[in-house]
């Protein structure tokens, strides 16, 4: 699967701040790597000295210091007719730096093993009910699928710069994980959990070791890069036992103030309806999450992993059951309403359905756009577009390798400056 | 009424792009016109140069540059004990440019006028029921108005170098009044009807002469700059007929793709409930808006203005009447539900209410409060604060005014570079 990193130009109308002449050169690598990573098709020194206005002698320098520093390599182009030999063209390495995507979740653990052309080179999933794990022992397991991914990443000839892990939950800015309902978290402090297990990733400056942070936040960010060319601001709501949101605006996640945005599961859709986990009533979560929609497809305590559910729901659902077409129905039903409420409060255009939600997109998109038209405001002027994410389980592990790849060529200083 | 403007310290990890020797000029311009606008108490020459890193001889030059151009003007300090000359400081012009603020509601036209430091300088509110009247006949009163406006201002030394007009309803990016369901506006040019009257603002390189937005989203600026030491983060929610919300994130207006955001009062709050005028069901407006809580409260039909119901309401509340209490207890619970989704989905700690709504906070806030803290996931680490907004309803007027002035402070060189 090629995940495409999509990179904003530089916007020089942004720059803002006395800029001196130590930090240039830091800026025009900067500069030259994100018009390497965006440009389609590969360009050439020439052509990135003409687009970026830099002298022709300074792309030179910086192109060298990028291809010594295993971020950029230089290729020949395709052959074309006519006279004169082609220029040859840059490329994203394919044996530099690379994001590690971890992801614990309910019934799973993954991990994944990203480029920085946003190739995935190597991925593990490893079923299992972890809710009776202790999360010492989880995060045990997951150290070992991370150690089988560094030496993956190693005979591939790429460094793992930095990781990232998704969890179902409640996230702080420090990585304590403060509550993961679903997995029976509270207060869990994952990095010193994690102290006691071997690094896997090489330190470089600029780059944190290990990014705890919300699954559904990562799967949004998954999606975004999955589909370079699409929307650049859109709600992705990740369906499972719990439901979750990522908020893409003009391309970067809103996270919030603490990081602990889109809990779309707890917005309220019947205030005096069924009591929810969280102590609240009649919120999203109860009417269209993976466990009221089995009860009312007559699968009531089933017990099964998320996307065994959600193809299951879906082989019912296509040969007609109707208690399973109803279940949809009303879960598409009330889906829509929470996300008429979040179109009308946030004037967003796109609705991504992801995780769980995926493989049922067919059945839940009907109901949940009839809501959308009939609810917001500005559905005349502008309908909003009800499709199925792109990557489906892997979004959440991929989205966060990808952040670690971001974050070097954003800043691609740090990789260059690290003890080697 | 002083207005500070809190400006962001300049973040020169934001630096992006190749910048050149060119731009270096309007760069140092903007840095120390925001240190001058930001520092309390107000600032040296020296202190400056401290602060920005520039030398003593580059702060001269371009104190001087913004001291002929009127932007800021030099003073002598508070007298101090001690040895030494104190050294003059540096304080924004009170002589220079200022913004127009315009609003257009319901019931009332308003004019204001706010100055580099943030001080009203002039203001006129002309009450009246503008929904019987035609959008040529509203807008021509309202030039009137402006006529005023721009007279006064040059009474006392100042020019105006844009105009902001704030409207209750959807307006597109060029000022097309899309539908304002509470004044029966549908489709309204407001640019081509103002075209007809003459300009009442100096053309500024770099500062549109009219910008039309939504009341809710300047009502929100308001707030954020009447309290520039209050969070930098909040929901401003306004209620009268309508019900809008302005959402500030990290010091700026969240406007979404089309400037269409905070239609909180189409949030549905009861999905299968009372019909709405958008075409909806159960929209929080037909329980938390003006005409919904009047009628509760036995004052259906009384076609107040929206700030004379607002303080009829205060009045009977104060007297312990049971209906109007019952009234603003179910209207603040609603309210509630409604906002506990957005909390939920923008991890937000701070809700401000204004518009009608602040006279009326002291019996909202509990209610709004009591369902935030059973629906709000994150509740438990970081409650949320429900407060009334400092400005009432000035602060659409002042927002707007203060958006032209904040658009010098950031870029002083197109004031610097008008024609004269």
């Amino acid at each position: 699967m090629t995940v495409v990193w999509h990179c904003q130009a530089v916007n020089s109308s942004r720059t803002a701040g006395a800029v001196r002449q130590g930090s240039l050169r830091e800026l025009n690598l900067a500069v030259v790597l994100r018009r390497i990573a965006a440009a389609d098709p590969p360009p050439s020194r020439a052509r990135i000295a003409a687009d970026t206005g830099l002298t022709r002698a300074t792309v030179s320098a910086v192109v060298d210091d990028l291809i010594t520093g295993r971020l950029v390599t230089e290729a020949d182009p395709a052959p074309r007719t006519g006279a004169g030999r082609p220029a040859r063209v840059l490329l994203l390495a394919r044996d530099g730096p690379a994001g590690l995507g971890l992801e614990i979740n309910v019934d799973y653990l993954a991990a994944y093993v990203v480029d920085l052309a946003g190739d995935v080179r190597h991925h593990e999933v490893h079923r299992a009910d972890l809710r009776p794990v202790s999360p010492a022992d989880a995060l045990a397991r997951l150290v070992e699928l991370a150690g089988r991914a560094r030496a993956a990443a190693v005979r591939e000839g790429l460094t793992l710069a930095g990781a990232t892990l998704a969890v179902p939950g409640l996230v702080d800015a420090r990585g304590l994980v403060r509550l993961a309902p679903n997995l029976g978290w509270r207060e869990v402090d994952v990095p010193a959990l994690l102290a006691a297990h071997p690094a896997v990733t090489e330190p470089v400056p600029g780059i944190p070791p290990l990014v705890v942070e919300n699954e559904a936040n990562l799967a949004a960010l998954g999606e975004l890069h999955a589909r370079p060319d699409g929307p650049r601001s859109f709600l992705h709501v990740s369906g499972e036992v719990g439901i979750g949101a990522g908020i893409v605006l003009d391309g970067a996640l809103f996270r919030g103030a603490r990081g602990w945005s889109g809990e779309i599961g707890h917005i309220p859709v019947e205030p005096r309806g069924r009591p929810c986990r969280c102590g609240g009533r009649g919120c999203l979560e109860t009417y269209a999450g993976q466990e009221a929609v089995l009860a009312a497809a007559g699968l009531a305590g089933a017990d099964l992993p998320a996307d065994t559910a959600a193809r299951r729901l879906a082989d019912l659902a296509d040969a007609g059951d109707p208690p399973t077409l109803a279940a949809l129905h009303a879960a598409g039903t009330a889906l829509g309403v929470a996300v008429a409420g979040v179109v009308n409060l946030l004037d967003l255009d796109t609705v991504v359905l992801g995780g769980g939600y995926a493989p049922l997109a067919r059945w839940l998109r009907p109901p949940v756009a009839a809501e959308l038209t009939g609810r917001v405001l500005t559905a005349a002027w502008s309908p909003v577009t009800v499709r199925a994410a792109a990557l489906g389980a892997a979004s959440a592990a991929v989205g966060g390798a990808g952040s670690v790849v971001r974050r070097i060529i954003t800043r691609p200083s740090g990789w260059l400056s690290r003890p080697t």
